[in-house]
Parts: structure tokens; sequence; C-alpha cells
């Protein structure tokens, strides 16, 4: 069946209810049946939960065959703690048909690729997929479908119990010996644990490792005893220069300041410019130099920012602690300064990932946000962006927030250069649609500005502040003449990944890549 | 059939796999199935969810005949809000065969009387039942037997889905304009707002009201947007005089500084008297006079206390001002210092009803209580406490926490002078058991002390620091000696109230009183 993005979805995917995309507001005021765990009561008091080893801990939690594991990536490339774990299970108990559902999976998570290939692991479920284990999943070895979905669509999945987790493996910065976890005041601080919360919430069982056992109670808790079996104290939980990373620099490059500056003048330019707006900004160069104009646009206008939400990084931090924004709502840090400032600088909280973008709630942060400036790997002229296969075809990237602010949000802006390397940013048909045409409504490249159609308020906008724009079909043009046309990948028939929708539809499938053969 | 505490529970009543009492750890590593709501899918993007009247958040929320409401007890005698609810919903729109669910029931809802002897109100489901709503429930004017339940079992019958709740009403000193509520910052604050926590989370429908709307987001939110449908704001929504009281100050009745300082010298003879400590105390007269002493002690040792948990007030607060107690951690606050102090003082913290007490989770606070203090309406020669039923039969009490702590904790005291009035505290058998025996540990009264035969560990304690005590049986004997035997109240055989143990089993029942005759 052909959805409404125009892509063709095998029909064994549509059973048990599920359908294909059919707009970004297909689903609102429908009602959702929540599921929840089985859990068990620990009524009688108990001196501590913490236990020897992992293999203790998954004995304890009554680990066994075809199991769900969660993890969650806020040690982002810097994480240990889903190696060990899997390792434990494989290679000490002797486990298998295992599926592992991370929040994340990138470079750090390598030596897992070998348990795809050895048929230990036969099911992933994740948002990003980098590294080896996008190319053993893109090659065909992984035994199911990978399940891609948004940072809002997991906790959808969740809670309506289409991903039921068996076991979650909190990688906690610091916890009590009760299982009281929070991302600061260990050797390995992440900040934010807003991904882990809903896991730790519908999980069976819930066991922490740390590396930094504090006194309890551990106060405010990110993860809540209540939920947590055990805790395993380990020598460390990741690598802090992996972690994060130093302050993000602001990009010096004038091609990237020329596209943060029109990001900024097309934000200046909308009626939802005004005191208490709300933003939400990737780290990519251009995006993270937008704050840097958006300030100056500010402080002429004499309007402050309310909020700000997302994951959250130095120059964002900047700005609250110069009153620029009243207050930062935050799910994931990037940045040492990011990590520093949650739960110290004074309104500079934390949310779970559900709060801050789950559609399938009753009104997530993204659906009040005015502004979101992302990036992108390839937009095609209908707006439609990928975020997640590169030009190869190959899985390398990660849908995050991207479908979700952009489907909340008043305004989302892409920007992004107009080729990269020998590659067309814009072109005419992504090679995997992550985030659909309809929630994307601005695109700044170096080569000029596009508004969708959809959009007349947006393109009478720009056109009273004399904002120059153009067809998108003319910066794809512009794109080919450049850098080519390039030939159309060549896909074997079998699935490899599914991409859901924020709500679950399915919005795209990746399949098998052929090998590249030079014609 | 009779359950371990020698009470008979009529069979009708153990139906659906619900069975007597069988002691306070019977159900300990047990697994449970939690339950989870129906809710509707907020996808697209809101300007705000203030709605103008009760009536059309009850209608929007699909309100009708059989449903169950529910309301928290933060505003205490104060509260406006389950008035004004049961008002629209019986006589604005007309509906019937309604269930009450609150947190507790006081003076302030002596007008709901009137919908239970009107039938339009059929069950009530709470942990305090007083004034009218008592007196209306014991003389058989309910349909069905109402359900007390302690502030642990609440969340538990909550998870486990025996109480289902249709639509929660979040009385709010703080909302914004989606649903973020804070009980700090408004002309009605409360403190924290823990009892409405699981309420928010698992009710189908949340409704929100508030008489301070405050700017989006209203943060760090004690209920999350993500789980309300809709704001009603009106002019107040409780007595500020009656929410909070003037900070409670401590007795200098010289009976009660007596058994104070009793209760001090019992807690520091035991070995869980150390650096770190934990500990709960009631705001009645002697309980809180037990802060006062036991700072002494803690000065002699040179100890701090690690945390303070429940109910807080003013004197628990001073001590975490001097730092004397590391962190408090706070279910419900009890007067204005508490209030003020929630969020404001460092280490002064929020937490949920089900993190505090409930049975069925992997282990709330109280399990990890070394000490708690409590006080009692009657305490028979069992130990069994009556903190619900007065000597006249009438419901008029709350267990609240008084069983969760008890049964938590490493040592429970009881606190309370012999006789009060006329009437023997220390009796034969107290007409309802609230708090079964075998979680509590030790007896204080102003004619001594008595330690639980379970519990020859304390009895070795106090012996060894020459504190005197003697059998409970002789405290009974001197209280009938100064006050004399009473008559056996005289029942009817209809159940008015079933009174659940923390675990969900049947612990005692209230019958219908038979009007008092003098023979």
């Amino acid at each position: 069946m052909i959805n409404s993005v125009g892509r063709e979805i095998p029909d064994f995917l549509l059973k048990n209810g599920r359908g294909v995309y059919q707009g970004k507001h297909h689903m609102d005021g429908m009602y959702i049946q929540k599921q929840a765990p089985r859990t068990r009561r620990y009524e009688k008091p108990q001196q501590t939960k913490v236990i020897d080893s992992i293999v203790l801990a998954l004995e304890n939690c009554g680990a066994k065959d075809g199991m769900t594991f969660s993890f969650h990536h806020h040690l982002r490339n810097g994480d240990y703690v889903a190696n060990m774990v899997m390792k434990a299970a494989i290679e000490e108990l002797g486990l298998k048909d295992l599926v592992i559902a991370a929040t994340s999976l990138g470079d750090a998570h390598d030596p897992i690729a070998q348990y795809i290939e050895d048929g230990k692991i036969v099911g992933i479920q994740t948002s990003g997929i980098r590294g080896k284990i996008g190319e053993v999943v893109s090659s065909g070895k992984l035994k199911t479908p990978a399940i891609i979905r948004s940072h809002g669509g997991r906790p959808r999945a969740i809670e309506e119990g289409e991903l039921h987790i068996d076991i979650t493996f909190i990688a906690a910065p610091t916890s009590d010996c009760m299982g009281n976890c929070r991302g600061v005041g260990g050797k390995s601080d992440c900040g934010s644990m807003g991904y882990a919360m809903s896991d730790a919430k519908y999980a069976d069982h819930v066991v922490v490792i740390t590396d930094c056992l504090v006194d309890f109670p551990n106060y405010p808790a990110s993860i809540e005893a209540i939920d947590v079996d055990n805790v395993v104290v380990v020598e460390s939980i990741g690598n802090p220069k992996k972690i994060a990373s130093a302050a993000a620099r602001i990009s010096q490059n004038p091609r990237d300041l020329m596209m943060a500056e029109n990001v900024a003048k097309i934000i200046a330019s909308t009626p939802y410019f005004k005191d208490g707006f709300s933003f939400q900004t990737g780290v990519g160069g251009p995006s993270l130099a937008a704050n840097l104009f958006l300030e100056k646009y500010m402080d002429e206008k004499k309007i402050t920012m309310g909020w700000a939400i997302g994951g959250i990084c130095g120059p964002i931090v900047e700005l609250l602690k110069k009153n620029k924004i009243k207050k930062i709502i935050d799910v994931q840090d990037f940045d040492l300064e990011a990590v520093n400032s949650i739960h110290r600088t004074p309104n500079h909280f934390e949310m779970s990932a559900s709060q801050y973008a789950n559609p399938a709630n009753k009104g997530a942060f993204v659906n009040s946000l005015d502004f979101v400036v992302l990036a992108a790997l390839e937009i095609d002229t209908d707006f439609n962006v990928n975020v997640l296969t590169g030009s190869d075809g190959i899985l390398r990237g990660a849908p995050g927030g991207h479908p979700d602010t952009a489907a909340g949000s008043k305004v989302c802006i892409i920007v992004t250069p107009l080729t990269r390397g020998r590659m067309a940013t814009v072109c005419e048909k992504v090679v995997t649609v992550t985030t659909p045409g309809d929630c994307v409504d601005v695109l700044v490249t170096d080569y000029g500005i596009a508004v969708n159609p959809l959009r007349q308020d947006l393109i009478e906008c720009l056109d009273k502040a004399s904002i120059p724009h153009l067809p998108i079909e003319q910066l794809k043009e512009k794109a080919y003449s450049l850098v080519g046309c390039p030939d159309d990948l060549q896909w074997e028939d079998k699935v490899v990944a599914v991409l859901q929708a924020r709500d679950g539809s399915i919005l795209d499938v990746v399949r098998k890549i052929k090998p590249y053969i030079i014609k």
C-alpha cells in the first residue's frame, strides 16, 4: 500500500492494526489503552539492592531466551553498559534470540554487531543506528527487520505495549543502594536521564548499573528506587571524554554563518517571534550559530525567549544564564556545559522523553514549540527529509527528535548546505523518508531559501520582510547542476528496517542494499 | 473467615481473589500486573486547555452515571474543590450512581453527605472519613460499603486496577494553561502534591482546577501536562487559613513532654540510632515534642539524621535548616513553614504517595525507615491500633500513613495518653483494627511503657538503657481502673466500611452502629 508520502509499504508489515502513514495529525483525539508492566512486590524492608554482578542481576530478574533488553543512550559514544550487559547475557549465560531496544545505538556498540551476525540478537528497536550495527543490519544479517522510531515514538510504543521491555538496564552516573539514580554527581555524568524514564516505569524488571554509589536517598531522583530490582556497581559505565564533549563551538565557517543568519531572519519575520516564544535547535554548525543571530534580533525587539527544549548544549545554557531564556526543559545533554548546568542553574530542568515528544499523550512539549531548527542528510522536492540512510543506502543515522519537533512546531526550518562532498542534499526523492514533508516548513541552504507551499502564511512573512526565496525545485536543479544527478540505488527485496512515523504508522522501509557495481 | 488479627471477615467480601490479612509481609516477592488508563491522544498543537467551567470539563471528559471521580486532600480542611465538582456533576449535570475516590475526606466535605443520603453517591473509597460523611456512612446510608485504605494502599489499588479512576480532579495552587501543576506560588499553596500524582498518571481523564494560572511551563511540575485534559480557573480552590495552619507549636504540657522524652530515650537506646538514621513523626502533641528531645540525643552522640519523610511540619524543617537532617522527602505539608520550605530549602524534596508508602512496588521509603512515632485512638493488648472509629463506633479518623510506616519501619513507637476523657486508650480489643499488632513495637503512655513481646531485641535495648517497661496488660488494667471498662458497642449486621490492609487484604470491617441505649 502507498502511504501519504508516496512510499510503497509491503502488505506483510500491515498486520495487528498497523497502518501506513496518513498525515501528521491523523490520530489526534483517538484513544490509547496504555499497557503496564508485571512487576515485583518488595514489601519487606531491604538493606540494599546492590548485587555483585550483571550475571546475578540477570538471573535475579529471570533473564531468558527471547527477551527484550532495553538501554538508554545518555552516555552517547562513551557508553560501556550495553556491551557489558549483552556480553554477560550471551557469553556468560548463553542466552539467545534476544531483542535490543535502545534509545539509540552508535559506534560505541560495534561489539554488538557480532552477536547479530552470530544470530544471538534477532531484533533491534532503536532511534539511532550507526557504525557496524548499521552495516550488518543493512546487509540483511538481522533475523527480523529493525524497527526505527523517533524519540517521541518510542515512549508511545512502550506505553501502548507495542514495545514490551522485559529488563531495562539503566546506566547511572550516580545511584544509591536502592536504585534512586541521577545523571549528575559521579565520574561519568551525563546530565539529563530523560530517555531512560519510560523504560524504568514500563519494564518488568529494572537493573541499575553505576560506577558511583552514593548515600540513600539520591534525590531528586531521575529514576526512582520504587521501580528498581537491583543495583550493580562496576568500575566504569563509560568514557567521560566521549559522553560529553567540550562545549560545542559556534561555527566560524562563513557559509554556515550566512545560513544561520538567514534562519534567524526568517524566525524574526514571523508573528510567533514575540516575547515568551519557544525554540529548539540542534547541535549542527549552522543550527548552533542561529542562536547567536537570534540573540541579536531578540535584543533589537527587546524580547526574551520563554523556554527552550531538546537536546541541550552550551550556547543555550549561556542564553539562560544571561536571562535571555526563562526556562530550559532538558531531555538530553550534548556537552559538558549543559551537563554541568542541569539541576544547578536555576530554571534548567529535566524532562522525560514522553514529556518531550510522545505524540500519544495529552500534549508533549514539542506540540507547543514555536520554532525548531534542524539539519538533514537529504531533503526532496516534497520537503520529505532523510536523516537515517546515507547516500549509499546504509543505515547510519537517527530520526531522534527530528520528526517529533517538525510535526509539533509552528515553524520547522531545515538548514543544510546544498551539496555535501559530491552529493546533492536537495534531491528529487530522498532515500528514506524519516520526517514527512507535511511537517517541514522552510529550507535554508547556502544557495537560497525555499518555503513549503503548504505554508502560504510563511511565504507572506518572508515577502513582507524582503527575504528572497525560490521554489525548492530550483534548489534541486542547482544541486544537480553542481554535482550531477546520482544513479538510483539498487535494492534487493528484503526489508531490513521499518521506519515508523511518530504515531506508529509506517512511514518507509529500508531494504537490503545491492553491492554497488560501476556501470 | 477469621484473619490473623482475629477479626471475622464476612465471606461475601472474599471474592475476586481478595483474601483476609495474613501478616505484614505475606505478599513479599509476589508479582503484580499493573493496569493503565485508556487515555486520549493530543497530537495536534493546542493553544490552551483552559475551559470555562467544571461542567464543560466534565462533558469534555465524557462524565456519565456510575463513574468514579477522584480527589486529593492536600488542601485539607480548606478544600473547596471536591464540593464544587460534585455539585456540578450532580446538580448541574444530573449525574448519579457516582463513586468518590479521595485520598481523604474531612469536615470540609460535609455538603457531600447529602448526596450520599440522596443516593446520588453510591460508593466511597478514601483514607480519612470524618464529619458528616463519617456519620451518614456509619448510619448505613451509603449503598455499598466504604473502602478505607492507607496512603500506601491507595496507589497500590490504583496500579493494580482495583481502583479505576474515570476522572481525577486536581486542586492545583498553580497551573499553566497546559496543566503543569505545582503546590507553591499561588494564593492557596499546599506545598507537596504527592498524593495526587498516582491519580494523574492512572486516571482516564484529568481535570486541573486552579485559582492561579501562571506562565507555561510551570516547572518543575508535580502534575505533568502530558496527563491533563483540561484546566478550569476558579475564584478560589480553598481557604488558605484551613489549608495550612501556622507552624505547629511544640506542646508545653508536662505530660506530653514526659512521654516525648521517653520516646527519644527509647530511640536513642536502639542500635538504629546512629549517624544517618531515618525518622518520621506525626503532628500530635507528644509526637512533635519528640523532635526536641531527639535533637538533644543527636547532639550528645554527635550524629545527624540522614533523612526524614512523611507529612512534614515546621519542627522537622527547622532541623533541616540547622543541618541536623540531610534530606527531607515530603509527601504532604501540615503547616505553613513546611509549605514555604518545600522546593525552596535545599534538600527539601517532594515525592509521590507510591514512593512514600506503596507496598506493591519495589521498595517505598517507609520500608527503609528506622523510626516512626505515631499516635492512636486506641491500642489493644495485641498491640493492634485503631485510628479510624471513635469510642462510639462512628467513622471519624484516617489510617493515613499509619499502617504503612508501622509495617515498614524498624521501630514503630505509639505514643498516647493512657486515657482520653472518660475512655481507656489502652484496651482489651480495639473497635477497629487499622494497624495490625505485628507492625507495632513499643507503646509509650503517661503511665508507663510497653514493648511488643515479638521484639525481644528492643526489650533488651530498653533494659540495657535502664528504661522501665511493663506488660501492656498492666497498662490496660491501669486504664480500666481509672475510667472503668466500657460496655461493648452494639452493632447491626450491615457492613458499612471495609478496612483494607496496605497489601489489599481485608483487615477489618465496620458495621452499622446501633443507637446507644442506656441500660
